[in-house]
């Protein structure tokens, strides 16, 4: 076992631009920091109630039911879905990019039958669809109805409160994907009447990744109690976990990862203190300004008009670019992370996140730049600062 | 949604000395609190690299699939029993705490026969009666041997040598529990031949929770490749972690709790600058220091001599004493936490961890002065300063 000690930890900065994470605030890297107390600590405790306090607030529900899950955004994908899915159960999942597949994937896992409503990428789904869908297989025979809202591979912003009426009409649970919308695009679980709602912590909240929030609805609590078999996962058994975030019980079920839930903590400050219209609409203007901004440089954005997400601008690569080469030109040159196409979208699209943090004028111009001396190393024939310009324009207008 | 906004997070000052978490040292916060690089940067493979090696080093294995899993050290268990267990097989479990049993509930919620080998709280299991149950399955029908090797809940410390021998001898992999162990008493995942061994990070490691180390040998790879059912944890599924933690593979599978990752890196340094053996003797060495102590003030340790953990020092609490009043006055006097018992223990034992960090000889006084102290304030007839003599005589002679 030859072995050699690695060295000081000094990882190069970076600006986080791509699909997640997203950059940190000061105050919760700060927060990170703070020395642990127990997790069965009553000040811990309040801390859990403090941060089930905001999460309600940002998922806009009164669930009591809202909590952290201790892994990343999958593992809230997988507890809301093997807690709501028994063996034998039937769930509608639209599948529109990698996330919905994701999500068909772990229903089979469950034993449930995935009925997959399959769009195309960087589409949203036609209400029909869905209802043809819940039609054949008969009212009362669909367990739930599970789909994302915003589609990190696609950036397909999903309008939800159709399909949600549609699911519940016909008996329907709705388990519903914010992992990257939540903070950054309205979210209205209770009046969308969404079942089971999940997060991520790393994307528009601007938290590390670590923590999935998540929120379920007393239907499926009662959908959870009236279960024939066990949970297949013990650690992401929702009562089990219930048991330990519910005041007055905290039964010990796992040691919480307390270090992300201060993080937690102070990030969900951020986003109150700012306030979710204002913070929507931060999100929007920086993404219409980048928007303009990489039509300058010929990208067009993958998603349809009226269908985009602001926090994840998944962008057309011009034809003959190499756009591998331009995203190691970012990350080597100026630093700037952003994504590449995942699936059938690898190689065909850049996915650029402003998300949380992310989403500032300065952040806009800085990768703006970054692209366009990227594209005019490679010989593209482009005016210089024309990006810049265009983004300039949205701004002054705003 | 009436809602307050909470104010600063100003958690207080306190002393880890249950079963976890345990102290961190300000070099581990420090990383904590670094600005994150992206988890596909080509800095952060090399990061998980360092961390994969230090890993290896510390379960002293050259097993290639040696990660940190996602979650808490419970995540950590379910993710090499349900990759390992498909429907039907049959797995002996040792039960002697709360962490046996907990092995024994995700066998059965896999879908597999849980053959549970109870020993009493405290006690270790001989290696007579796993022969036994193995003998009573036949060989080659008897999946795997799981087993605790440090049970937090009653402090004792199981032998593995003997029954890891005995299960390779019959066909079964060596599943082992390290959580509380590892890096406070000698881990010998290739010397004992133990197929699956997972561990959490906030215990002798000193890290804060949130990550599940995790190696898995040949053999164990191999039956993993060989199942007939997939895995039924999406976000366990060791092949897909595996694609993402191999180098030159790289392959997104869900984002990696990055903050985490570089505490973890951070904490694994300090461990191997010490030393594994200079660790282990620091822990012999307050473990004695403080049971002397205790026995000053009238308790036992819980497990039998010659099997007791030296990080994690269980003690029958003295007959007519109010234990959780005495829990209470440490934390709410000089903020010193220690744990209580958990299930058939519990009201009966007091679990005082010196894990990692907190193995040290100021905290062994702080501790014992404020047990005194609360013991005298509860009427014992104590002579004061009886436990911190016998402390430092073992301390004297060391």
């Amino acid at each position: 076992m030859e072995f050699h000690l690695p060295g000081e930890l000094a990882p190069p900065s970076r600006l986080l631009l791509g699909p997640g994470p997203s950059p940190v605030h000061p105050r919760v890297l700060r927060a990170l920091s703070t020395p642990l107390v127990g997790h069965l600590d009553p000040r811990f405790l309040e801390i859990m109630n403090e941060v089930q306090g905001m999460l309600r607030a940002v998922f806009r529900t009164e669930n009591g039911f809202t909590i952290a899950i201790s892994g990343t955004g999958s593992a809230g994908m997988e507890a809301a879905l093997v807690n709501l899915v028994e063996p034998g159960d039937a769930v509608v999942v639209v599948v529109a990019g990698v996330f919905g597949t994701r999500m068909a994937d772990i229903v089979a896992r469950a034993g449930g039958r995935a009925i997959k409503v399959a769009v195309p990428w960087g589409e949203v789904c036609d209400p029909g669809r869905l209802e043809e869908a819940l039609a054949r297989e008969g009212k009362g025979n669909v367990k739930a109805v599970a789909l994302v809202h915003a589609e990190t591979s696609t950036g397909a912003h999903q309008p939800v409160d159709e399909l949600s009426q549609l699911a519940r009409a016909h008996g329907a649970l709705v388990v519903l994907d914010t992992v990257t919308s939540l903070g950054g695009v309205p979210v209205e679980v209770d009046g969308w009447g969404v079942d089971a709602c999940y997060s991520g912590t790393q994307k528009c909240l601007s938290c590390p990744p670590g923590l999935a929030p998540l929120t379920l609805s007393a239907r499926a609590l009662d959908a959870i109690r009236a279960r024939k078999t066990p949970v297949q996962s013990w650690y992401l058994d929702a009562g089990l976990v219930a048991d330990y975030w519910a005041e007055g019980k905290r039964v010990y079920h796992h040691t919480a990862p307390i270090s992300m839930v201060y993080a937690l903590r102070e990030a969900l400050r951020l986003v109150l203190e700012e306030g979710l219209p204002a913070r929507f609409a931060r999100h929007r203007l920086h993404s219409t300004a980048l928007l303009a901004g990489v039509a300058a440089l010929g990208c067009a954005p993958q998603a349809a008009e009226g269908h985009r997400l602001p926090m994840l601008n998944c962008v057309r690569v011009p034809p003959g670019v190499d756009e591998a080469a331009v995203r190691r030109a970012l990350l080597s040159g100026p630093g700037i992370e952003i994504g590449g196409g995942l699936g059938p979208l690898a190689g065909q699209v850049w996915r650029i996140g402003l998300m949380g943090e992310g989403a500032r004028q300065e952040n806009v111009l800085a990768v703006l730049a970054a692209l366009e001396l990227a594209l005019l190393r490679q010989g593209r024939e482009l005016r210089p600062g024309a990006a810049l310009s265009a983004a300039m324009e949205v701004y002054a207008r705003a």
